[in-house]
Parts: C-alpha cells; structure tokens; sequence
C-alpha cells in the first residue's frame, strides 16, 4: 500500500534529519508540489533507504558518493546531517569525501569537502585528523 | 617515500583483484604509460584505500556509487570484482547499485547493474534476492 | 496500492515498447532482480509518465532530451522506439536530438543521433529532411 | 547570411523573455565579449529554436530538461521565464521538471524545482496541484 | 555569409583529419540528417577553431580535456587524430589526458587512455615516456 | 620522497597564485584536513603539474576546459587567476572558455564566463576583442 510506503518514508527521514531541517526541506517543497514532495518520502526513503540488505550507514556512504560524483553540492548538507544521525563518525564522513577525489576529480570533491566544513562547524562537532 | 607508497597501492590491488585482472588493466597501461600506471597505483590505491578511517568494504561502497554516478560503466567491472574479493556480498552489491537510483537516475543505474550481472554471469555467482 | 502503480507502469510500457523489447529489457533485468525491475515498472512508468499533466508524447521529448544530455546512449534505443510508439514524427525525435546540441554539447549529441540512425534504420523508419 | 541568423536568435528570443532579462544576460554578456553573445543569439536561436519541426513549447520541454539532466541550475530562471511566455502553463513546467527525476536523479531535480519556485514566487505566479 | 561559414569550417577540418574520417564521420552522418551535419561543421569548426587567438594545437588540448572530463570517449579518436595532424606530439597527447584526471577522475581518464592506445596502436605510432 | 613532491606541490601553487589566495584555499582546507591539503598540492600540483611535456600555460588550458565540462565553476576564479600568472593573455582565457561551448554546451560556458567576468573585473583587467 501507498499509505504503507510513505509511513516507511517518514520513519526513515526521522531517523536522518532533525524535524526542523525536514521542515525547511521536504514540507517547505510540499506546500508547493505535495505530489513532489511525496515522491522525495516514497521513493529514496519509503522504497530504497528502508530496505533491508545495507544498514543505513552504508547507505549514507553511497549517497554521500553518488552526490559528490554528481557534482550536487547545493544539498549535501542534507545528507551530512543524515550521515551524522544514522551512526557515521565525523571523520567517518571526511574520508568518505576525500576517497572520491579518485573519482570524481578535485574540483567537485572540494566542493563537498566545503559542505562538510559548514555543517561541522554549524553543529559545533569539532573534527580531529590521526 | 614514493616507494612506500607504490607498494602500499600493489598491496590494496592484490585484495582487490586477481592477477590476471591487474595484468589485463594496470600492467596493460603500464605497457604504453608507466606514469601513468604508477599514478593508477600510488594515488587511488596508495594514497586513499590504503588509508585507515574506513575499511576495503565501505571503500568499495563509495567507489561503486561514485562511478555509477559518474556514468563510468566501461571500468566498473573491475570494482565488481575488487568489491567480492573485499568481502562485500554478492546481495550488497546489487543492493548499492540500486541505492543509487534516487542520485544517479534509472538508466546510468541500469548501465551499471547490467555490468554486475555480467560479472556475475561470468564468476559462476548465484544471486538471489529475499 | 502498490498493485496499482505497477499495473499502471506495465500499461504505460505496453504502450511504448513491443513485447519483444519489453522482455529484452524489463523482463531480462527481473530474472536477475525482481526488485530492481518493480522499480522500473513503478517509478518512471507507474508514477511518473501515467501522471496527467503532460501526454506521452512531450514526456517522450523530455526522456530523450535528458538522456542526451547525461550522455545516456546505451538506453537511447528503448526511448527511441517508446517515442515512435506514442506517436512523434521520426523529424521531431532527430530534431528533439538536434536541439539538445546548445545544452549537451556536440559529443553527447552525435552519440545519441547515432542510436537514432540505428534504430531507424533497423525499423526501415525512411526518414527526409525538408 | 549571418545577419538572417542573428535577426532569427533575437527574434525568437523576444518571445521567450522580457527587454529587462534580456539586457541582464545577452546585453549583459555582450559588454564584456561581443562575439560570445553572437553566439549566443546566432546559435542556439538563430540556428535551432527557429528551425521548424518543433514548436517553441516543444523546445523548452526540451531545453528544460536537458538543463536539469546537466546540473545547470544557475540559469534555469531563464529558460522557466522562457517557457511561460511561449505558452507553457506553470502546471506543465512543473510536471517537466518532476518528469526528469528518474532520469537526473532527485539532487538535480530538487535544485531545478528550487528555481521553478523562485521564478514562479518572483512572477506572482499561483500554482495548484490537482 | 553562411557559405562562408561552411566553407571555413570545411577547410578546418581538412588540417585535422583525413578524407577518410570525413567520409566516416561528417559524410555519414550528412546522409541521414543534413542539417545537423551542417551545423558540425559551421558551428564547432567554421565559428570557433577558425577564430583567432588560439592555435589550433591550443584548440586541440581544450578539446581533449573538454570531452576527457565529459566522458565521451565514443568520439575522441577523431580528436586525437586531429591533434596529431594539427602538430600535437604523441607525447603531448598522452600528458594533456593524464593532466585532466586530477580534474575528470580516474575512470574518465582511463577511458580516454585506452582511445588514444587504440589510436595510437592503429597508426603505428610509437610512443615512449621519457 | 614525499616531501620532494609536495615541495614541487608548493612550487608550482606559487606561480600559479597569489599567497593571499593560497591562504584562502589550500591553507584554508589545511586547517579542517592537513591530510586533503596534503593531497591538493601533492597530485595535480606536484605530481602533474610539475611534469614536463607540457607547459603551464597548456596545463591551464587543459585545466579550465575540463572544469568547465565539469560544470565546476565554483573554483574556477582560483585557476583563472592561476591561468593569468603563468602568463596567458586575458585574451586567451576568453577564447578558452568560448572554445568549450561546442563540448561542454551553453549553459556550463556561460557559468564559466561570468567566473571570468567577475575576476576580471576584480583585477582590472580590461579585456578587449578585436
């Protein structure tokens, strides 16, 4: 059912983000377009981050590379809160980036890498390098 | 020293793939490049897998996902199998590429999941979904 | 209910592919995952191109000019072929092509023309330029 | 003769956006390098968007989304004013944007529909789902 | 004039490869769609490698790390060819599509190495690092 | 020895921008992560930059075709800036950008173009065409 696959939407979202951030994002596009909106909760949350197979760890990693390798740094700071809330540790995230240099290049890499300096610093976490 | 860290990316390579493999790709550019071929082996192998942080498994993760999103199909056979030989399940795999769809869009996904089952065609792997 | 959308999906593929394409395709990609092939079904066809709003024909030309643009050629033939099932004119999808030049540069066009020429020419589709 | 070619870009692209826009971007461009905003005019609108085959609906259901499949969010205001003044509805543009996420991925496509809302709140423009 | 556009590009053309590859690129695809072969050879030759300011070597390099970063290696071996025949070394070749991996990543890169081997190979071009 | 490449790193970086800009990026980056600072001016500066068979008047021409290819235009002042003092004419970086129109389409040129615009104009650099 529809109704079961947006429950599942939400239950994950709320694990992932703060219900501020889930404000200033996926309701804030929902008063625009709820049928947008609804796919955002249905489909990467309802259909894809809530099955089982990978925990939600390792999905924080894919997203974190699937993003950078897309050069969509405009809303990776969604997913750095999310990488955050599910369990990954700061410097968890940083190498995250960082190995996809290999991949993605430089320039889209330090873009991510921005992000992740923001948030750290907007959230107070203070991150130390072995 | 360079050395050190040629060796450390041989090192990452041989838990990645077979021989023959390394033969057929990093050898084979060696043959026309070995700059080149060094550069393959000293910065995406020495340099970042061989880093602590993360492990081969979430390595491989964000390899997948960074050239599913990247469209690089043509090489990611050779992470394929580096994925395996690193210890990711067969499910896992399958799994991450799936994941990527909300970022990378169905047909790069579908490009690289058609890559995977070719692997797994070829290595004998019976994958099967619960 | 899920039923519905994949229902949906399914009348919208019968629509734009033969049987034959349909089981090169869907059906080959649900041998190695059903769940990997329900997406297909129910995300782009069940609950986007079903949706009103827009007809098939202009969601074809939006398809396609994606695709062009994120350099997708390898699927190119199956959007070809849907699009030619919906109704365009062979002129309209070679100048839906043609036009992507300005935003997807020459390269990712010639690719995706090429996949015209071919499947035009394995449909016997004569096609003339005024 | 060139002159026919850039009298055709200048006159299509009066139908798709004010004086004002225009002087912000072509003019705008055209003080610094003259011929980059020749090419401008002359190409994709003295060359393409003035070519028969497609109507200037058509076209921007194109250009939209090979925007959004390309990531170039910075000047999709453009091209959604564009759109709304060759005869697009608000709802179309919309459903357009939304159409792309199985093929550009959610990022993109949020980033795009970011613009959308922009334009559409800067042109008092009210828009209902049905 | 128009003609003098055409003819330009032509002539641009001519310096960068053989009558055979025209015959092969341009001229196959001038049989299916004119216009589109036309707007090859006026727009990215007759408009943009006849400008001055830039040799044709320099033209060359950009072009190569243009479709390095964008992953068209489908077409590059036109353009290595070009380099070659615009006076690019062998050598210069090799190291302008090693530079780009810093920026286009390892995968893309790699793709674009193994068309100038291919290239290179067919030629019977030897090449050596020094 | 590493240090030796990461001094060749510096070495190149300081030809290339000013100590201010250096301090504003690599410094910057230092301060969150030495270990991805080390990375930046150890691979593309001191590992390709500073090989011979091009010279950095070339590299900087590869550099700005394939970021804008990439779409990076966030970090393209920075190698704007580098293009300007290893001595290429404003003239040719123009020219540089415009060339990638025909690989990189519309969109990504013009980003890149206003990137240029504004470091000009932040230079005064008076930039003229002929």
């Amino acid at each position: 059912m529809e109704t079961n696959r947006y429950n599942k939407g939400i239950e994950v979202l709320q694990q992932m983000v703060s219900q501020e951030t889930l404000n200033a994002t996926v309701k804030h596009i929902e008063k625009f377009s709820p049928d947008m909106a609804k796919l955002i909760v249905e489909f990467p949350y309802g259909s894809l981050y809530s099955r089982p197979g990978l925990d939600l760890k390792q999905r924080s990693l894919l997203t974190i590379a699937a993003m950078v390798a897309s050069g969509s740094a405009a809303q990776l700071d969604f997913h750095v809160q999310g990488a955050l809330n599910v369990g990954l540790a700061p410097n968890e995230i940083v190498e995250a980036v960082m190995h996809c240099v290999s991949y993605a290049g430089f320039p889209k890499t330090l873009d991510a890498m921005f992000v992740v300096m923001r948030v750290f610093n907007e959230q107070g976490i203070t991150y130390e390098e072995v």
